[in-house]
């Protein structure tokens, strides 16, 4: 047993509480190291009386770690608690302090979960479970609305650049709302719909007011209206990191510099302020001088920027909002957001833009999911550029799930491509067969899915400019074959519990193999979804003790024998399996 | 290289803002595995122009590990790395992914410090580095106006029992004032003061009112303004996770059951209440029925706690707040509370009453510190129970350091014994020589050393209630050597910076051996500690290129000859050597 790589420690992903009455503990161990492993859990005010060995599973691995969990209900709601572990060599207990063969004489010193109080527990809203997102960059969506085009407006379908207008607007939006019913999506991420000056808006210049290109706070809500009567959710994006140049304080700061009553909304280092030449002289985001940072511990711009995500709530009734730089603004603020956010919307989503490890924002106090770019980086790097095989893809998940609390990964943001990458069918040059199994992974998996506009017909797309192409309604350049696979995917999701909540145990993940096989499994009922990310085809053989299987995409039965299914897909192939019992 | 053995996560004690400009970053490594450690760093916004590889130090070790340290001041306030790890036979790179050979090419997939915000700091009040605390439990320490008394008074000195009362009050302590100042120490923390119906006041009827057998808010007030004129701070105990059974709300809630305006204000299960018989149909302080546990996430209860923690500073002027149960009140409170009592007293010290691992609390957004109990037990079982080697109590020394952000560790509230536990000298078997000892590490050890009333004139007594006797004042049975050794400890630490905020150095700490000696080292000065736990003489050869060295406590002095400073200490004995350049 290799004591170095046992690891626990309290709250985090290691010790929190799922709900009102139930705690999950999890513990790290050398990959194949333990054979079994126990919470040793009790009351401290009444120890001998409720101590227990509760036993562990194996939640989920990575390259070199075990994962294991168990969940508890103590019924005074408060628990001190070590591990015991075995090996095929010996047994150690686990304490706050150290390991030792012996058994704890008492529980002083072990572990604590001091008390499971209702206001720290993280809760996500329920629906985003059931979620699927479709990302939209309004300007390159549809023209609805062709009087408040912008004055150098291009026409439709032209080559995207970094500062050129096509027109897109709500109204755009509310034309095409029919295209995403029957789609199936639920849910919509805006990119910011603000007024600004740039095409993508994320330097605003005015927080309550909707950018005049895209119409006014009645289209808002006539968007809302449409969405909420098809029961689609709307989530906009808020950037409060900084503001654009143009935002009224900041010209004000600009133009009477120290005396300016605003001074204090940026954190400006030295007077006069030029933004033109070399690095500003204020933060900015980057080192981009139309974007100045806010100022967000100041108490008048914190106020504002708290009206402004409570406003939009109440005024216009979204449900939720993705925030822009999420992780340069204070925690102290977004704490502060989530209390007012909640307050006006208890079922509102706050989904942060954090690309690397998000454990300090996702404990229940700030936000409820963050864009899951590090999903993205994984699902690229097997399925796509096939730098990993399925055992080091496998590997890469189980990190992913191992470093939040399960509900933090029950409504991850689960992109593939967005306005700040290259386009999914691009990245795979082209190839759908990928560009499938890419997606097949993505909606089979836990969390939200999101669709990046136009994924779903076929547009393509380098980085930024290029990535946000005019979305394209001729029918005839439309793809309808991807249309249809989407469509599918969506509903399958929504019909097959287990691919939104239910747990994930991987059946075939081999060292250098291109077969991928996994489990989902929620009560009673499972789904076995098979991937072969490879350009010959291969049989998958499932040891199973049902007979009868079904693969609920193609429709195809399978029986199995001597209890092994073997099912032999084509190149690129997938199946989403339910047994038929 | 034991990969298995390497940590590190963004926040918490491994990347975290030391001060305004100033990022630590912390990596676990196996004992003695790695040569040199660096962190590798820049900002992400400007890579190429900025990374850089930053040499880390081994700032401590504990039985299993090594943890490296280095400080950043980052430009832009923003910062992305990774480690680069040399042992005896290879380099490893370390991201947030993986490790490899290969230097990463981007910052893409490294750890990010996304940005230094003032607001999120972990700002503790500087005084508390320089104090040292006094522990008065008031109805036991002197009793100074007798009309006051309860009415079943016993005469002072006798037996103290769960129940009984001797009169203590707060005149008693403002009128032994002498004492404390002769003695040296410059904060007092109290046990609780407000009106309630036990000796130890944790079961409080009135938060508003001074107990009117300890004197009233006036008596507060004179007691804090003798206190302020010499220097002394003044910290309360803070009782919020339960109130006591003749709390006015309460005493509703049993009156009127369901009907009662304040039946929010606790847990309640099941109506009506009978806290009489077996377990109570509320939640409480440990299953003591007479200590309902307050609801600390209903607004109205929150406020007046909250105003209650304010109340006591603006009218009385206290210093801080001892927070009693903390652990198990909401994380929510706290922060709240600590906007509350920053905001009425930015150098208000903030100590939560938790007796394991603290983490959670010490982010900066709740608590300064705790009361060090894990500290506690090491010197105990070090020094008094002797069931650890010097090497054993300095890897647990370790390990307490590398837990927490540098300032937490810097006011550590470090306690021998308490109201709660047995007194030091009956933990010693009334053997003073260990008591030294184990006082003499508690003044040269980083954080805030506090002296429970009564030690330094020898009082002893086992566990509470025996710990809880009158104050002894009669001179002739006053230990006056125990006086003058505290009055020395506490001159000395008040002299020498080192061993307030100095870093610590094991320069001995042998297998098996009962040798200890470091080096606390603040900039250029710095000071050796030696402590012989013993009970035969021993001599110490400490490396040195000083030639002249003092012990500050017996005045002796000794010559290096070599580079190696040779010292004999008898049974017990002690030295703070301080070189004399």
């Amino acid at each position: 047993m290799l004591l170095e790589a046992v690891y626990h420690r309290p709250k985090l992903n290691w010790s929190y509480a799922y709900d009102q009455e139930t705690i999950h503990l999890r513990l790290r161990a050398k990959k194949g190291d333990l054979l079994q492993a126990f919470a040793f859990a009790g009351d401290k005010y009444m120890w001998d009386q409720s101590k227990e060995l509760v036993p562990m599973r194996k939640l989920i691995s990575d390259e070199m770690f075990d994962y294991w969990e168990c969940a508890i209900k103590p019924t005074y709601r408060r628990l001190k608690y070590g591990f015991l572990l075995k090996s095929a060599d010996r047994e150690m207990w686990m304490t706050e302090d150290n390991f030792s063969p012996e058994r704890p004489e008492n529980p002083d010193r072990l572990f604590e979960y001091p008390f499971l109080n209702p206001a720290d527990i993280f809760t996500v809203p329920e629906w985003v479970k059931d979620a699927v997102f479709y990302q939209i960059f309004p300007e390159r969506f549809a023209n609805g609305n062709p009087d408040n085009d912008p004055e150098d407006v291009l026409p439709w379908g032209g080559k995207p650049e970094r500062h050129n207008f096509f027109g897109g607007d709500l109204q755009g939006v509310i034309d095409h709302i029919d295209h995403l019913s029957e789609l199936g999506i639920n849910a919509i991420y805006f990119t910011p719909v603000f007024e600004a000056t740039t095409n993508h808006k994320y330097d605003t210049t005015d927080y309550m007011k909707i950018d005049p290109h895209f119409g006014d706070v009645d289209t808002m809500k006539k968007l809302v209206k449409a969405c909420h009567e098809r029961e689609i959710r709307v989530v906009l994006d808020a950037v409060f990191n900084h503001s654009g140049q143009a935002f009224a304080p900041f010209l004000d700061v600009l133009e009477k510099g120290e005396k300016s009553r605003y001074k204090d909304w940026f954190h400006i280092h030295q007077f006069p302020l030029d933004p033109t030449r070399g690095l500003p002289t204020y933060d900015t985001f980057s080192f981009e001088p139309i974007m100045p940072k806010l100022n967000t511990s100041n108490p008048e711009t914190k106020q504002y920027l708290l009206n402004v995500a409570e406003f939009w709530i109440k005024e216009v009734g979204i449900d939720g909002w993705r925030l822009d730089v999420a992780n340069e603004v204070d925690h102290q603020f977004w704490r502060e957001f989530r209390k007012v956010v909640k307050k006006a919307n208890p079922e509102a989503y706050i989904l942060g833009e954090i690309w690397h490890e998000s454990s300090p924002w996702l404990q229940g106090d700030q936000f409820d999911a963050v864009m899951n770019y590090p999903f993205t980086n994984a699902v690229i790097d097997f399925v796509i550029r096939q730098k990993m095989d399925a055992q080091s893809f496998a590997n890469v998940i189980g990190q992913q799930i191992s470093r939040y609390p399960q509900q933090a990964s029950e409504v991850a943001f689960n992109l593939l491509d967005s306005h700040d990458t290259p386009r999914l069918l691009t990245l795979c040059d082209d190839n759908k067969d990928r560009m499938k199994l890419a997606a097949l992974f993505q909606f089979t998996y836990m969390g939200t899915p999101c669709i990046y506009y136009g994924d779903e017909v076929g547009l393509d797309g380098g980085p930024d400019p290029d990535c946000r192409k005019c979305m394209e309604w001729r029918p005839e350049h439309q793809d309808q074959d991807l249309f249809d696979f989407y469509r599918k995917l969506i509903a399958l999701r929504k019909e097959l519990a287990p691919l939104r909540t239910g747990t994930i145990r991987f059946l075939e993940a081999e060292k250098g193999g291109s077969k991928l096989a996994y489990e989902r499994k929620l009560g009673g009922e499972s789904a076995i979804v098979l991937l072969n990310n490879d350009d010959a085809g291969q049989t998958f053989e499932i040891d199973t003790t049902d007979k009868l299987w079904l693969d609920k995409i193609s429709g195809k039965g399978y029986t199995a024998a001597d209890g092994k299914l073997m099912v032999r897909l084509p190149a690129y192939g997938y199946a989403i399996l339910t047994s038929e019992r």
